[in-house]
């Protein structure tokens, strides 16, 4: 990891992932909510969807893996060389990815296996991210000040996302909370990338004094200029997906649409009375 | 902010918003147990009010903003000026304005689009709230043991009405939980205005030492009697509120009363059976 | 406080009051389950008790008020003297028993008032144990360690009670939450007691050395055993008030006893099945 | 304690419990999917079985208790010797074993007593395990940097495993819970193990350096590992035991096997509607 390239990967991923989920989220409430149309609805589809999903968190996971251990001079599986520890960070990044690699195994277990209950994939990812939360903040013993503060920030936002996907384990169905747990991912993948500019800028750009708190209370708002830019592509996404779900919709099935909106009036004066 | 005003204006406003929610509370439970009137019942009414909510909390974020960019001599607009971060205190505020605005916006769309799920506004005030405490346990850097700690407390009463916005997300419909996130947000505003006394000692009173212990121990059980006072606000209005709905039934249907009390009565009997 | 005495009192009236709440928390569940019996069981009943708690626990608020201010040369109500701050600590300690007394307060008016929610009693409860869990953290400044410690200890047991409160003011009926947070009240009592020995030893005793790290090993175990011991009360109570209720009730309807038992095989056997 | 021997006891309880647990957990959840079959599905089973756990659970207590106290030249029950504490350490071990044998003897009283609330059972594995952690705390004053670690890991696995303990307290038949709680049982058990390994290295391995900090950062992906490996035992366990559960029914009713996947392949079609 240690380089600008070692903070991007995993950022991308956080970030293209917690999209898709944001998007598959919105889909299904919007699907739900509009009851006629089978679109993502029939429990085949949904599985494979899922199945799917497993199988590139896996594929995430390996790459990151591979990544860590050869790339770069990495440890190249070597834990114990010369009487001490060989490259300790790499293997924590190894691990990290590895349990998103089980979380990624357990989505593929749950598609194909009828029998598993559904709520183990938020398990698994609530234990992955727990799993994160728990290396970084073991992570970044005698570095810079600042170095210190963006790994605390990134810990903060994995465990906050950890509690999130637990609670989301515990309850059931609950949209909002589904897109609370992915802005917090997309704000991990976000700052992931900050990390990188801020520790590894790029291109010969001046480097960040790691020392001077100015920085810090300037990264501390800058995080929430981020989450606040993940609410953007969330409301973003909500727009866009509910003008494609109606759109669809009128083009299926022309009469229905005015038969759905009469309902809804009907609906909506009922609960007045 | 630096100064009594910049203190003074958001304590006003947090005690403004908690105190019209203490009565909306209030009025919506006494309501409800006697439900033969409508006051606030329908679901256009209580749409509406949400909507003039939702603009007055954008407009107070605006003015807040605007006041901390360009009212005495802030930041206007310029983050980074001559090699440094300029004024990042006054972004800080603004940070803090801008989510509960976002709040507002929610609020805003919530009550003029149906499909939105109602405790999207919960979670929007949850998310405020804890960006606003996060930001405040980033922000006393190199200050006075006094000023750190009356921030300190600042940021804990505002992550504990963080968390219990969070759980009336979770839940529904607990008038407690709604009194006691209005107490604490009460708490806030009324604590904005001592810290204000604190730190900016107005017409040349003399200066608090923000060194000796002793102010620290006496502003920890003040900060008791602050909240002791919003329970007694609390309860004065819960006397007026409901004198005042019943006096409301008793002149529009004088003869509706005396069945409810009867209704009442029989309804206690048999569950003391 | 400061003295023997001064800690006796509060750790008296907390394992009274703990002990009668454990006392009725099992003879209610007792009671269900032997449906027949109507001890306790009438709404009338219940508030009458619920009334002369809440008249007593006003009673203990204000003794402690009044001892803590005019007794052992106590602050007399004064709060500010020559220049300084005058006899915190002791109004530290009235604001705790303030706020144990607005519980009794919301107990008193809960018992006579029908349309207040229930479950505002334990709001209260939880909230007085926050208050005096928040005061007692900011409370010893500038002490011995171990002085510290035994408050820190304190401080813990007290905050969980207040967590399990807002738990028991969260979901309703569960005897269990009643009884761990009676439990966790008493060893607050007892714990009261052992502060006051090991901080003021009566009749000579020798003194416990305030810096020495064993007696803060000692006394984390020691917290535990008293632990134990509230949960041998527990036990012992339960015993006691089983036999009661089976003793009352087999005095008062010999023949349905018989009657009940049958049942009881039966729905058993129904559960086999 | 303070030895190989004391470490890997304890490790092997709770290795041991913790795998008895996932067994049957994973027995019961199988169970309950295929209906028809009655293993362990009567509660005079069940209530045996529980008796049969307390039983050894106490015995485990015990034989804990008693090594600590008498072996080793343990304190032998003398508290106070010779003006100051008698081994504080072993009486520390004590307490802990303590709560664990009262958990065994609430579960002897739930299965014998029908009136008991089954609840009760985890309410005091959560208290067992709260006071593990609370005493691991208090611990290690003044030992190595790595010592420390190694405990306060220890001390964080049981925190977390109490939580969960109580999130079981407070809902219920979550199989994933239970596993969950089992695997952070194992997780600790294997971690006795691992602190016995490093503090302890037997037969004349090389002693571990305490002060190395690259030490500490490898037993922290080690702690992960060990959380890897309960998974994998978790794994193992259920495709052993649904294929016992199989091979059961396969050979005492082939017929019925039949019939239910065919009730099996009806139901998801229904869901698929």
């Amino acid at each position: 990891m240690g380089s600008f390239r070692g903070h991007a990967l995993p950022g991308t991923y956080f970030f293209l992932m917690s999209f898709w989920w944001i998007i598959k989220s919105i889909l299904k409430y919007v699907s739900k909510k509009q009851k006629r149309i089978c679109y993502l609805g029939t429990k085949a589809s949904t599985q494979r969807v899922e199945l799917v999903e497993g199988i590139i968190l896996i594929f995430m996971a390996l790459s990151g893996i591979g990544g860590e251990q050869f790339l770069n001079g990495g440890p190249s599986l070597i834990l114990y060389k010369e009487g001490q520890w060989n490259q300790l960070d790499g293997w924590h990044h190894c691990t990290m990815y590895f349990f998103f690699g089980l979380m990624g195994v357990s989505k593929v277990l749950c598609s194909t296996i009828n029998s598993l209950p559904g709520s183990l994939v938020k398990l698994m990812m609530s234990n992955a991210l727990f799993v994160e939360g728990f290396i970084f903040y073991n992570h970044t013993h005698g570095r810079e000040m600042l170095d210190i503060f963006v790994h605390q920030m990134l810990c903060l936002v994995v465990l906050l996302a950890g509690i999130v996907s637990f609670l989301e384990f515990l309850t059931k169905n609950n949209v909002l909370l589904e897109l609370l747990r992915s802005s917090l991912l997309m704000l991990q993948g976000t700052w992931f990338w900050q990390v990188a500019f801020v520790l590894y800028p790029p291109n010969g750009s001046p480097k960040w004094d790691l020392k001077d708190h100015n920085n810090r209370m300037f990264l501390s708002i800058c995080l929430c200029w981020h989450y606040a830019f993940t609410y953007m592509i969330i409301g973003v996404s909500c727009v866009f997906v509910t003008w494609l779900v109606k759109w669809r919709l009128r083009r299926l099935c022309p009469s229905e649409v005015g038969l759905l909106k009469n309902t809804e009036r009907e609906q909506e004066s009922e609960e007045e009375v």
